[in-house]
């Protein structure tokens, strides 16, 4: 399934100061070995672009915003790489540079984000749902794994102790409107309205001054943002987690079943890590 | 009213990973002086097992999840218990132990929660409340009493500065779908539903790996829970305002017009003590 | 404008206990160089008096509550007064001030509050709005300017980092509803119920013991209020922005089409600052 395209995260320049980023991997829009690097070279660019203002993260799989590992592919290599200028591991450390990055990015959520997707968006700035077609969750807990991309810190921070608790543990699918009233997403709008509402807030922004917008959202993120050791201890648990015998045994009952592939498993991914 | 049964606190064993916590104390689940130890022994007992993975608290008194203390009885008793092992007195030290145990906790609250009623839900993991029949509130302030079992430091980190103030300094009570906005509780559920919402949360959660919930939970539980100096300067404030005269009058008078014992002071809580 | 009247903020006694603070400094409510060493006066007195336990802040302009600066009058003159008592600006001062005064602050809010509007409200212990007729923003980065009030740090405390990145950045109108789901402010009442809420709540609280009023809010302090060090670098941040001619350029323009002046620009602000 990670072969079929070469390309699975497109960067588009809709302006010098607006930009989308498509997650374009079907039929999961699952998180395959070629993703990071892709998404890699992607944040670098938005830290470096001296005129980006706004990134929007979309997904063009009908379904999927952006999904979980590949379990099917060789998890090893995605491990052992090397850290990112942050110190961190490459994922963990682009999720953080891109809260920190003087732009503003706003997740698109259409169709399922999970684990990976999940992360991705709890790490843009903003996030606006599909009332009718997102569905949020951190399937991790319920396949025996620690979160690794840090939604421990993050949701702590922005629906509170108990209900982040709640997503994390359950383990199960968040639907638009409880998603928006426990804040996972700044707003979950009707689906036909979505895609105008967050190009219109794009435009807007884009509008404004770039040196403003940064020394702003510098101030939110002082307020706001997690330090890295908590997103490190959270990856560092992870990576324990995925070693242990009682986990690999999980997840490999999740696979004979159908997990990591196109079908039932994976579109109610909550309903079914509650069966094993 | 404290004589009446010398059982008020259940531990039922649902399976070795699924425990509930039953407060059966009539007419008014008041918190009396044997309420603390039989908490305290199903605390510890919590903390040490091996299995247990879930625990839900709930009531088997009618109109009543668990409130204040029994202010009939004597007090000098409670405030000059030795401490626990976190070195806090007994009941913040039984409420901080709760929060970090390797334990999902669910408060199930139908019927009032009040005082360490309401305490002893903020210390909980997940709250779920029926939309009809919870009534939450921190009544203290209406008595000139400081609230000792933490809210200034769980419902501020909860809710935000705003709505905290508000229900802490209105004394007022919070019904089932405000409680639900200010994210007072995780979700208010139609009370016929509630129970099976519950049950079923708690045996999902049940189902998964002890270790990864526990590794889980310590990391939301960095990213989320007070030092524990902030609940213990509230309960040394707590102890301090119960001796002020001012108070004593309040309770006094309170006590004259039906406070701690059933019937409408105590149905009314909130628009009883507005009445002073 | 600023010219109109002598005395833009009223102080009212309803009794010792408790008090109002209304602007009145028609058309706009606009905050002019009398502002401060009114609003300054009444701050010390809210702080000194040994009776007072609640003050609500409310408008007697219909269509705002409290505005930003006049940019129209000398800005330097602000900008260099010596500091307050905290060692901040007189403004931020001011707000931080009022945040740990030992009295309950409440902002009964009707018609438009953005930037010091807003600001005040947010230093404010409590936020209620009309549902109809409120308006909250922070519109200063629409106009290329930091704000220098503290929004960074309160509002991502109170809504959590995405909402209020999406408030500041966006620098967009915050109608009651909204302002209501992502806790803004504490509700958004009925218009025609807002005042009697408003008037209700404040007498009950007036009715309880001030230093038990005092203890709890100093605890709800500890684990509430941003450090004054944010405070300060969102003034310096903001003061910094001011003098950078992109932001002089924006602001000229936005003059030139209205703003600071009764009219269209202001009653849409929201709207205007997009068009630029």
């Amino acid at each position: 399934m990670s072969e079929t395209k070469s390309t699975e995260v497109y960067l588009t320049r809709r302006s010098p100061h607006y930009w989308r980023v498509t997650f374009d991997h079907p039929p999961l829009n699952i998180f395959g070995p070629k993703t990071l690097p892709q998404m890699s070279e992607i944040i670098t660019a938005i830290e470096n672009d001296e005129q980006v203002k706004v990134v929007v993260f979309e997904s063009a799989v009908e379904g999927f915003f952006l999904i979980h590992l590949d379990f099917l592919a060789k998890l090893d290599d995605l491990t052992r790489l090397p850290p990112g200028p942050t110190g961190l591991h490459p994922w963990p450390d682009m999720l953080v540079r891109l809260s920190r990055a003087p732009v503003v990015s706003i997740a698109l959520i259409r169709g399922r984000a999970t684990g990976m997707g999940s992360e991705l968006a709890l790490a843009c700035d903003m996030r606006f749902a599909s009332r009718e077609k997102a569905i949020l969750s951190q399937f991790e807990v319920g396949a025996g794994l620690v979160p690794g991309g840090g939604p421990m810190a993050r949701l702590s921070r922005l629906m509170g102790r108990g209900r982040a608790l709640e997503v994390i543990l359950s383990a199960d699918d968040v639907q638009g409107d409880l998603a928006e009233l426990y804040g996972y997403v700044n707003r979950s709008l009707p689906d036909a309205d979505l895609d105008g509402f967050v190009d219109a807030l794009a435009n807007r922004i884009a509008s404004f001054d770039k040196q403003t917008i940064r020394d702003t959202k510098r101030l939110v993120n002082v307020a706001s943002l997690p330090p890295d050791i908590e997103i490190e201890s959270g990856w560092d648990a992870c990576v324990a987690s995925m070693a242990r015998p009682a986990t690999q045994q999980r997840i490999k009952t999740l696979i004979d079943r159908g997990f990591s592939r196109s079908g039932d498993a994976e579109n109610r991914l909550g309903y079914f890590v509650g069966q094993t």
